[in-house]
């Protein structure tokens, strides 16, 4: 490892306090002696943070999911005008980005590969009956119990769509999704010629982590595990199935109808997942919530940041309402 | 397509006539007004007009084996004082220059993925029986009769390897041979972090010659099929038995050994395939002929382009001379 930072400054506080200073993480990220932003909040509490560090011209390294899926048009025109570069983490959108570096060309399709969580071989009516246990068994990321159950629904997949239309300046039709159970190839991208190069590697976070840290080199890291090929037989590749899982495709619908949708959605996902993991709704309920709630909502084209912390604000509310008039 | 060259000088013959005057290959390679030589030859006849181009600092797209297995040491070493770039035109190493693109870090390993020919999963036994029809029948490229019984011994990986040690500079225990029976990744680059990426594709040459003629841009090409993630549905992967493939280990040994042990190589196998597709040898012949021309081989280190060529005839009058003895 040869990453030696002059200072870390991490906080998963709103306030940061420093040789008698107290500094907000919107001060922190925008700090002048600041090279490279690490954006690993979750929820919509790192939007501001991220923008203003964006304003400042930093390098983002981004893990955080909202703040493309819920303000990716008001992200990339600022980062654009900025020249402010972001840099992903999450394994998916770092393959991508790893296949596309050194290429001039803009590149003819992406495919996002999805592990199908545990449940991609399950029929529809075994899905109805689907436990928090079974939901929870992640067959090869170990994560967070939220982004575990999103993975089991694909709405996780979904998210990563709308991020990687925003981070690549990809057209909807030109984002795929492919269920490769292995997670060993971490995304593909294809040109324009046909020619495709896919990124693998061991399902470990630490490496598109470390890439982030290192790009445009690679670091050696004897921690990091490496693919053995004796054992690695077989990749499998399938389409996916849109109808068992109803959270991908409201994903996909939100992405590509814009404005405020994206932030209706993670909010309504978010308030149903935890009342999944609280064992107050059925599996298969996650998705029902969602799509009412975007179903209600009125739309607002090209958002303001305001609006669209009202709008998740809203579906909140809605969200909430509905299960209370119902119980 | 996008790609109008000026002018087209082609020729198969050692001359070639125009506008009243007569060139040699030497002097078309060398010529003040071309920007790109591809060299296309077969054989040994590639190595004096390779080596001209590259001593005028032409831009060479290599689609000839011999010259990097015969001469590989010279043909680097004048390469890079005239600043010759050599752009492969072979699937594999094409695969391999497309992975590497904007990589600021040296490769820890690449895998060159060989289909395994028609016989990868035959017996020692089942080997000793095979006829020229089986041989001749590759399993997924199309190509000459020469290169396609090279492929069915392994020959074609191991000469792949001398020229993927020449054209990447990888020290020999990092490149790796994987069978890989569907010819779809057509190799991968392990990065020094544990990533890797793999060029994946239809088994087209015309994708991996376009390339070379594009790069470093790619050009959209209706002619060249995609591949179609609906179809694939499994790739495998497999280590290689060297002992079931006799040839693959001779070539990886002559390119370790270096000198003139690769052009003698070079010189048996061509013999021996010769007389195996006339019916006078079996299959299993062509290695044992190659080794016992490598263990009767004199070596020169470090050898001229004269030695090396001298080395190639004392091969093919030995090779010949063992055969009318024996018959």
């Amino acid at each position: 490892m040869e990453f030696q930072p002059k200072m870390f400054y991490s906080s998963i506080k709103p306030d940061f306090h420093y040789e008698g200073q107290v500094f907000s993480m919107e001060e922190i990220g925008s700090h002048p002696e600041i090279d490279l932003v690490i954006v690993a909040t979750s929820g919509k509490v790192g939007l501001s943070p991220t923008l203003a560090s964006i304003k400042a011209g930093k390098m983002i390294a981004l893990a955080n999911k909202e703040v493309l899926v819920m303000a990716g048009e008001i992200i990339s025109k600022e980062a654009n005008s900025h020249k402010s570069q972001i840099l992903p983490l999450d394994s998916e959108h770092s393959a991508i980005w790893q296949c596309l570096q050194g290429e001039e060309t803009k590149p003819k399709r992406i495919f996002l590969t999805a592990s199908g969580g545990p449940f991609y071989d399950y029929s529809a009516s075994q899905m109805e009956h689907v436990t928090l246990e079974q939901a929870l068994n992640h067959p090869t990321w170990r994560m967070g119990r939220k982004v575990t159950i999103d993975s089991a629904t694909l709405m996780n997949k979904g998210l990563e769509a709308i991020e990687a239309h925003w981070l690549f300046t990809i057209p909807w039709e030109n984002i795929e999704i492919l269920i490769h159970p292995q997670c060993i190839v971490h995304s593909m991208v294809e040109f324009v010629d046909g020619s495709m190069k896919a990124q693998l590697g061991i399902a470990d976070m630490r490496l598109p982590i470390q890439y982030a840290l290192s790009y445009p080199q690679r670091w050696s890291n004897a921690q990091l595990p490496h693919l053995d090929w004796s054992k690695i037989q077989t990749l499998t590749f399938k389409s996916v199935d849109y109808d068992k899982f109803p959270c991908l495709k409201l994903a996909l619908d939100a992405g590509k109808l814009g404005g405020t949708f994206p932030a209706v959605l993670c909010a309504a996902d978010e308030l149903s997942v935890e009342l999944f993991l609280s064992g107050k709704i059925a599996f298969t309920d996650i998705a029902k919530i969602v799509q009412r709630t975007l179903e209600k909502h009125q739309n607002i084209s090209q958002p303001s940041l305001e609006e669209i912390l009202a709008a998740d604000a809203w579906a909140r509310d809605y969200t909430t309402s509905c299960l209370v008039s119902e119980s």
